[in-house]
Parts: C-alpha cells; structure tokens; sequence
C-alpha cells in the first residue's frame, strides 16, 4: 500500500452513494506535505517524459497541480470554469459535466498559455466519469498541444472514466484506485498497482 | 520596487475599466517559482505570529494559499464557492459579492476545519472592494479562530477594501499595492511600501 492509500485508509470518510470524503487532507483542508509527496510522485511517474506545462482544472486540482509543476520545473495553467471578463475572448473551449455538482460548465484556457509547442502533464484530484479530464484533453487537442500523461490523485475505478480515457490510448497514472465502497459499512478496497 | 511589482509591469496588461490582467503568472497561468516567492515573502512578514492554519477561498487563492503553508509547515483551508453535496451541512457560511463575475456566491468552510484554537493567516490573490476577505474575516469569527493577519498579493489601492479592513484593525499586508490605473495608456502606478 502507498502513502496515499494508507492516508485514505486512515482519513478518508466513505458514504452511501460512492461518496468518498477527503476534504481533511486533499480537498478543503489541505496537508501540504501530503501534497508536496503526491507532486513528487507524479514526478517520479512521469520525469522520463519531456513535460513543459501541467494543466489542470480549478478548483481543488490547483494546489496538487502546483506541487507538480515545482517539481518538473515548468509553469501551471488551471482551466477556468466559467466565462470571467477577465479573460480574452481568444479562448479554447469545453463543455464539462460535474458528477458532484450536478451542474453544466464551460471549461476555458486562453489561447496564450496553450500550444503546439506544449507538452502537457494533465492533472487532477478525482476521476470517476472522466468528463473533467475528456474536457482538459479536448482542450489540448485544440490547442495542437501533446498530451504527455495524465495524472490522478483518486480513481473511482469502479466507474467508467479510467477505462475510457485508457483505451483511447493515453498514459493515465492513478495514485489509488478505488476497487469498491461499501457506504453501509464505510469501508472501501483498492486496485492493486504496479508502481 | 519589489519583486512582484517587477513581474507586474513586466507582465501584467492594464485594460480600461481599471482591470490588471497577471493571467500569464499569477491567476490563469502560474509562475510556480513567483509563488514560492510570494510564500517565502509573506512568511518573512508574518512569522512572528504564531499560525496555525492558511485560510482562502478558491480558485485562484489555493495555489498561493498551499505555498504560504508549506512555509509555516501547517495546514491550509480553502472556503467552497458553493454548496457540494460533499460537504456537509455543519459549515460556516458567508455570502459573498464577486467583482469579476458580479454574482453572489455563498461562501462556506466546514466547521471540522476551524475553531477557537486557530490562529489564521488568511491569503487571497488580489484585494479590489474586499467582499471576499469580510467573507473569510466572519466564517474565521464565527468559528471564534483569531485572525493574526491577512496576506494579498495585489491590492487596489484605489478600491475600499483595503482601508475598511485595516480600518477594523486588522494587519494586512499587500506585496503590491496599486495607486493608480491609466486603461488608455496602459500604464500604472504603485504606492510605496515601507517593507
């Protein structure tokens, strides 16, 4: 079991409805330590590729995705959930479903921090559905950018998302992988790894 | 001339309507080396306060939020911009005007993650009407933490918010404090500091 895994185990707080709460140590409340640890895992996952951006989307990616891109060396862009007047008209696009919000949003990165000269770590708290990431990688792909990886702090691997996101061929890292929940008894497995 | 009031003139766009875009570094893309330099600063101007937690709201605090922490080795709050059916209903609520978007939002924290015992030093990346920091400023008071101080990365001088807060007696620092925006010529200029 990995540091993250043992974290879960010990904090983390599963619901009825495959709710797993983090929001102690990843997703509210933030240990930073914790955070500095799973940005050099990513690292450690990811530094044989020639990463020159991370990407990730706000909210709760930011502060992961900055741990990240300190340890490759490189600057970070969030993708914007909603249109700002204070970002340019010249934006990339994507039409993102949120699982937890229950909500449609439009997910814009500015034509400037993105291009075909990019070779981006996409990265991100949670996957279940996947839609955030299909968003962030439809995103890229506008941009001519190359998607180099794709790093995730939890999977929900019991849910479509990973599966998809594989098998369109993209090298997707899960630091765990959540099997199964059980919210009766607030319990939960996780996938082995090879890592 | 500081060193974040060098990156704004270098990088930073002065549009009419006296809006600062710093996307390239600081709220779109992030210079995550700029921002280990902000924590580092803002560290050096408050750590003769004994603080035990970062508090922000999301999005754009978060990264600058978790580099302030990392330098006080504790952990780091950020409040919710609306209500996720993972929170849950025992949280602290203030609502909250945003200038940008000219939305109200409700703006909440769990009560797991604030109390008596918390001396907060709380971040935000810019500070225009100040309705975001009173917002922080009443959850922290409502939890009955002490605000030991409040850290911005820029200020609009010319905007109220920052002499209501330091009206309420409140130590706010700003690393860069903007006296005067010219839209037209694209020019600004900055108040003098004495740190």
């Amino acid at each position: 079991m990995n540091f993250l895994e043992e974290r879960i185990l010990k904090d983390g707080i599963v619901k009825p409805g495959n709710v797993l709460k983090v929001d102690s140590f990843l997703n509210h409340q933030m240990d930073v330590e914790l955070i500095d640890e799973i940005g050099r895992e990513f690292h450690r996952r990811f530094k044989h590729k020639n990463i020159t951006k991370v990407l990730t989307i706000e909210a709760s990616g930011i502060g992961i995705a900055c741990a990240v891109a300190r340890c490759f060396g490189v600057p970070m862009v969030f993708a914007k959930k909603s249109k700002s007047i204070n970002i340019d008209g010249d934006v990339y696009v994507a039409q993102v479903e949120s699982f937890t919000h229950k909500t449609q949003n439009n997910v814009i990165v500015s034509k400037r921090f993105l291009g075909p000269d990019d070779h981006l770590l996409i990265i991100d708290d949670f996957l279940a559905n996947g839609c955030a990431l299909q968003g962030l990688i439809s995103i890229s792909e506008n941009a001519g950018a190359t998607v180099e990886g794709l790093g995730i702090v939890i999977e929900k691997g019991f849910q479509i998302g990973g599966r998809v996101i594989r098998n369109l061929g993209y090298h997707l890292e899960s630091l765990a992988i959540i099997e199964s929940m059980d919210g009766e008894n607030g319990t939960l497995t996780f996938a082995p790894q090879n890592n």
